[in-house]
C-alpha cells in the first residue's frame, strides 16, 4: 500500500530524550490544534513553527489560547527550518505538503494533516482534487478494522510517513467499519449524514462562515456527492468489507465552533441477524481507548468529546426499514486531526500510543 | 378521511369585521408562536388565552417577546372561556384536544397543533402514542402533492377542524412528495436526517435541553425509528407516492433555538432519468408562495427562514450512489407550526392564503 | 442645527398611492434589514436595489431570506439609478452618502444609515473618523427627551433628510436620557459597557469574526473610549441633560447574530431621591409604543426584541454604590437601525409612527 | 483570619505515592470538571464519587464527557464514604459543607466550592445568603496582591481547608487589584459588567436556562448590588487596597456554556499618572504562570481561555472619561472554580503550583 516499511523503532526513546518537533502551517487551526495537543505530551520539544504570510508574527497574536507559546515567532515555511527535528507536522494548504517531505529525509517522522497522501487511487485523487497525485503513505487510523482481520495500527508501526485521516473519514468510517467487516451490512447503499462545527473550514474568510451567518443555522454544502471526503470514506470502508463500498455522503455546516456528529445508515445484509449488530461492534472497539460503543439508552454529542480525543458512537438497528444506523460524534480537531494524528505518531515511535492524550472531553 | 366536509364558506368575512380568536396553552412555544403571527393578521382579534398552571399570570412574564399582549391574563383552559371566538387555537399536551374540541361545537374552527389528530390509522397511533385514538382531522399542509395529482389544499377548504403537521413531516414531506408523485423515487427505502433547534422539544424543564448543554453540541435522539412524526411523515408520503413508503428516520439536536434542516435521500425509481428529476418539483411547487425550490448553487440554511413561513429546498442526484437528495429547510415553529396553522386558517376561512403571513426571514 | 426646515408634508400620501423606495447598499446587513422591514410597510413600493461590486447580481443569492425580492437584480450606486424615488435609503460605508445626496435633491426623503450627518461637532468628527465633515442631519432618535421638554421627534416632522442613530447609540441614550434630563443623574461619570451580535461589525471579512471564533467566546473592542459611537452617545445624552456628558464606553462582541444588551450606569445626582428614580423613565416612555419600561421584577432579553422595532429595558438604584442602573436591549438591526430609519421616515412622511413596524419579537 | 495555621507539609508525598481524592457532588459542572482537571494530576488517585439524588448512578450516565470514569456509581455523600481520603473536593449547595468538613478531621485536606467558608464577615454573609456563618478558610486566590505586599498565596501553603473563590470574584478580582495596591485606583466608584457563560448557573431546571431561551441572547440578573459575589468581591478589593472598596457589580447572561469576561472600571485616583498604570499590573503578574497581561493591541476572549487554567486581561486608560478599564477573561470552571481550586491543593501540600494544569485553551 506505500513505499515506507514499517521500519522497526529506529527512533529510540532514550530516557529523559524528548522528541524536537516542528509544525508548519501554525497559524491555521489544525496547526494550532497540533500545538495545544503536544503542549501535553511528555516527550516533546516543540521547536520551530512555520507560517506563510504570517511568518515573523509571535504566536501569541494568532494562537491566543496557548500562553505557553506566545512569544515564539513563526517563520517561512522552508525547508532549511524544518530541517533537524525528529518530527514534523505538515498543516499545509492541499498540493503543498509532497514537495516538502521529498526534503526531509526518511529519518524524519513527516506527518501530512492536509489530503496529499490520503488516497491509493491516482484516478480518484484527480476527480476530486484534481492534478497530479502525490502518492500513499499509511493511514493514521489505527482502529479501523481490517477486512482480513486486524487493524490499520499494524500499518502505522515504525513508519516514517503518515497521511492523517480526514475529519469526516474518521468519524464515519470508525462509525461503519465494524459492520461491514462483519459482513453485517450491505455495502452497496450506504447513506450518511454528518453535521460539523465550522472550523472545518478552516480560517478561511468567507462570507458564509461569518459568525453572524453560521449561529443560529444549519446548512448543508457538497451534496449530491461532490464533497472530496467522500473518496476517502468509501476508501475506509472498502479494506474493512473486502469489497467495494458505495457511500451517499451529505455534509451539512452546524453552529458550533467545533465536534462532527456523523449519522450513518446502512441496510441489513441479507441473511443478517438484528441481534448479532451490537456484538460486532463490541468486539471491534472493546480494547481501544479512544474509541466508545457507548451502553444501550446513551447517545453520543459532540460537546461530550469536544477537546478529546476521543469517538463516541451509539447504534441502533430499525427493523421497519430494514436499517442499520450508528452516530459517531468527534472532536474533528482533536480525534478527526490533531489527537489521531499524535496518536499515529507514538504508534510510529513506540510509545504507549495514548501518551500525551486524554479521551476526557471538555464538557458542557 | 376526515368527518368534517368542506363546507363552503360558512364563515362570512364582512367588510372591517374581525375574526375573534383564542388560544389555548398561550404560554408554550407554539402558542407563543401563533400569537406573534396573528399580531400581523388584518383579519384577527385576538381574544381569550389559557394555560394550564400559568393562569392568572399576564403574558408578559410568560413571552416577553410580546409586548402588545403583555398584560393580557391567562385564564384556565376551560371551554366556558374558550367558547365564542370564531377560531380556537389548540397548543396543548397530547390527549387534551379532543375533548375540549368536542365541547366547542362546529361553528368555530379548531385548530389544533398537537398531534391528536394527524394520524389517519388508530393501530398507528397506539404504537407511538398510546391509548385511543382521538380521531383524523384534514391535514394542514396545503402544497402536499397528492397522487392522483392536486395537492392536500383543497381538503382545508371550509373545514371546521385542521390537525396541524409536525414540524419534522412539514419538512420531510414537502422535500420529497414531488419525486414520489411524479414515480421518480423508489418508495421502500427513504433516508432522512434532520436536525431541529432546540424550541422543537418545547419548554419542558429537561436536562439535554439546559443552554450550557446544547451550546456548541449536536446529538441524536429518537433513533432507530422510534420517533412519533415517523408513522406520520410515512403517512404524508404515502399519499403523495399512492403506495406505502418506508422511511428510516433520524432526528438530532442541533445547537440553535429555532429551524430544521432535513436532509433526505431516496434511490431514484428504475427507469427514471435523472434528468428529470428537477422538473418535478419545479411544477410542484413553481405557483407556491411559500414552498421555494432554490435556484441551482444556492443551498437552504435555517437562518434564511428564521421567523418567516417559508419551506426552502434544493435537490441534487448522486449518480454515482443512485439516490436522489433534496435538502429543506423550515423554521419549525413557524412553517412548522403556527405559519402553517394560520395559511391552514385563510383557506378553510376563504381568506386569501398569504393572509398576515410573510415568506420573509429575519437574518442574519 | 440643521438645514432641512421641517416643512409641513408636502409628500402627499394620496389613497392608494405607494411611495416608491430605493436601497443603496443592499447586499449589506443593513441594506438588507431595510427591506425586511419595507416588505411589511403598506405604502411602500420597492424600487431600485443598488450595490458595489454586487451590482447584477440577483439579490436571493445575497440575501436568500428575502424570498419575495429573490429576482431582483442589484444596480450600480449611480445617482441616476436611484433618482425618481420617493425615498431613498443609503446603506453605504461611512464618507459615501454626502455626495449621493447631494444630487438628489430636497424633494427625496434621504435617509442616511451610516454615520456621516450624525454629529454636530466638525471636530468630533475629525477625530473619531478623520476628514472633514459632511454636515448635520436631523437625527432619528424619536424618542430621545430633551432638555427643555419634548422630544426628538418634533425635529424629524416633514424633513427631508434623516440620518439614523448608531445602533449602540440608540440604546445607550433612550436607556439614560430619562434620568439626565430629570435631572436625576450626575452627567460627569457615566459608565456603560454594551454586548453585541456580531452582525454589528457588518459583512466584512475578518478573521475574528469567523464563526468558529465568536461562537463560544466575549470578547472587547475599542476600549478606552476610542469607540466612534462614543463622542455619538455623548452628544445625545447632553441634549436630555442639558449640560456635557461625560462617558465610559466599552464594547463587547457576544455569541449572537444580533442584539445589543447596554448596561449604563450613572451615580445618583446630589440630593436626588433614590424613590423619584423610577418615575421619570416612565414619564418619559409611558405613551411610547416601541420603548418599553419593563414591569418591575422583568429584566430585558436581547431575545425578546430580535426582529421587533423594540427597546425594553429595566432599572435599579444600587443605594450601596450610589448608583443607578439601566440595562436596555435592542435588536441592532431593527430599533438600532433599519426599523428606527423607517420609524423616522414615518414621522417625516405624515405618516401613523408605526406603520409598517411590529414591537414583537421573534423568541425563542 | 482563618483557623487552621498553615502547618508545613505535613503531607509527604513519597515518591510514586498517589494521593486519594474524593469529590462530593460529582454529578453537578463544578464536580464533573474537577474530575476532568484531577484526570491530568500524575499524583492524584480518584476515590470516591459522591452525589445525593444520583447516588447509584454510573457517572457516564451524568458526566458523559469523562470515559475514563465512566464505569464509577455515585456513592451517597455520607462522612463515611468520604473519610479516608487525603483530599476531599465537596461541590455542595450552599451550607452544606461546614457540617461535612467538620467531621473529616484536620489531617484530610477540605476543599469547599461552594460559598460557605469565603467570607470573612457574619454579618454580609446574613445579609448575602441568610443563616449563620459557617465562619472562614484560607481563601484560594493565590495570586492575589495583598495592600502589604506579598500575596495570597503565603495563607495556603500548608493549610488543610481551602475556600475556593466564585468564578466572578476570581476575574473582578484578579482584574483590579494590583491597581488598588498601587494607590492607582479610587476604591469608591468601581464599576464593574460581567458577561457569564450558562454553566455558572449550574445545572439547575430553569426555564430561563433552557437552552431555547439562552441562545441568541444577554440578559442581565441580580442588578443593583444584589448578587452573592458582591461582598467576596468587595472584600478581595479591600485586602489588595488596603481600605474598603465600593463596587456596583451588575452580572449578565450570555449565550456560551463557559467562560467570564469582567469589564472592570475605576476612576484613576488623585495625582495618579496615566502613565504608571500599566507597569503595575505587569509587576503583579509578571512571574504568574496562569494570570496573563496580554501585550498591548491584544484584547482576552473567552474563547482563549476556555478549558485552560488561565486568566487573560488587557487594560486601557480612558484619559478623557477618568478612567482605567481591565477586562479580564477566564473560564469560570477552570480558574474560576475547578482549575483555581486545584492549583490551591498544590501550595497547600507543597507540590509545584502547576502540577496538572495547563494554561493553554481550548480554541476555537
Amino acid at each position: 500500500m506505500h513505499a515506507y516499511p514499517a521500519a522497526c523503532m529506529v527512533m529510540h526513546m532514550e530516557p529523559g530524550k524528548r522528541l524536537s518537533v516542528a509544525v508548519a502551517g501554525a497559524s491555521g487551526y489544525a496547526g494550532g490544534e497540533v500545538l495545544r495537543v503536544l503542549l501535553d505530551h511528555p516527550h516533546v520539544e516543540i521547536g520551530a513553527l512555520t507560517g506563510a504570510s504570517n511568518a515573523g508574527t509571535p504566536l501569541g497574536a494568532l494562537q491566543p489560547h496557548l500562553p505557553p507559546l506566545a512569544d515564539r515567532v513563526l517563520q517561512p515555511t522552508t525547508t532549511e527550518v524544518l530541517a533537524g527535528h525528529d518530527v514534523v507536522f505538515l498543516a499545509l494548504p492541499h498540493g503543498a505538503s509532497a514537495e516538502v517531505a521529498a526534503e526531509l529525509g526518511d529519518d524524519v517522522l513527516v506527518v501530512d494533516l492536509g489530503a496529499d497522501h490520503r488516497l491509493t487511487d491516482p484516478a480518484r485523487w484527480a476527480e476530486f482534487y484534481g492534478g497530479t497525485h502525490a502518492g500513499t503513505w499509511p493511514y493514521g487510523l489505527p482502529e479501523l478494522p481490517l477486512a482480513g482481520g486486524g487493524t490499520q495500527r499494524e500499518n502505522l508501526v515504525g513508519t516514517r510517513r503518515i497521511a492523517v485521516p480526514g475529519c469526516y473519514p474518521t468519524a464515519v468510517s470508525l462509525a461503519l467499519a465494524p459492520g461491514l467487516a462483519a459482513g453485517l451490512l450491505e455495502p452497496a447503499d450506504v447513506v450518511v449524514v454528518a453535521a460539523s462545527g465550522t472550523s472545518g473550514a478552516g480560517k478561511s474568510l468567507k462570507p458564509h462562515l461569518l459568525g453572524a451567518e453560521v449561529m443560529g443555522s444549519m446548512s448543508p454544502y457538497g451534496v449530491g456527492g461532490g464533497h472530496r471526503h467522500t473518496p476517502e470514506i468509501e476508501q475506509n470502508l472498502a479494506l474493512s468489507a473486502g469489497v467495494p463500498v458505495q457511500v451517499s455522503f451529505t455534509p451539512t455546516l452546524a453552529p458550533m465552533s467545533r465536534g462532527i456528529l456523523a449519522t450513518c445508515t446502512a441496510r441489513l445484509a441479507p441473511g443478517a441477524a438484528a441481534g448479532d449488530v451490537r456484538a460486532a461492534w463490541e468486539r471491534a472497539y472493546a480494547a481501544e481507548p479512544f474509541v466508545h460503543l457507548l451502553p444501550e439508552g446513551r447517545w453520543p454529542s459532540t460537546a461530550s468529546v469536544l477537546g478529546g480525543n476521543s469517538c463516541a458512537m451509539q447504534l441502533a438497528v430499525d427493523e421497519r426499514a430494514g436499517r442499520v444506523l450508528v452516530v459517531a460524534a468527534i472532536d474533528n480537531l482533536v480525534k478527526g486531526t490533531a489527537g489521531g494524528a499524535v496518536q499515529s505518531v507514538n504508534i510510529a515511535l513506540g510509545l504507549p500510543e495514548g501518551t500525551g492524550l486524554t479521551a476526557a472531553g471538555v464538557a458542557p
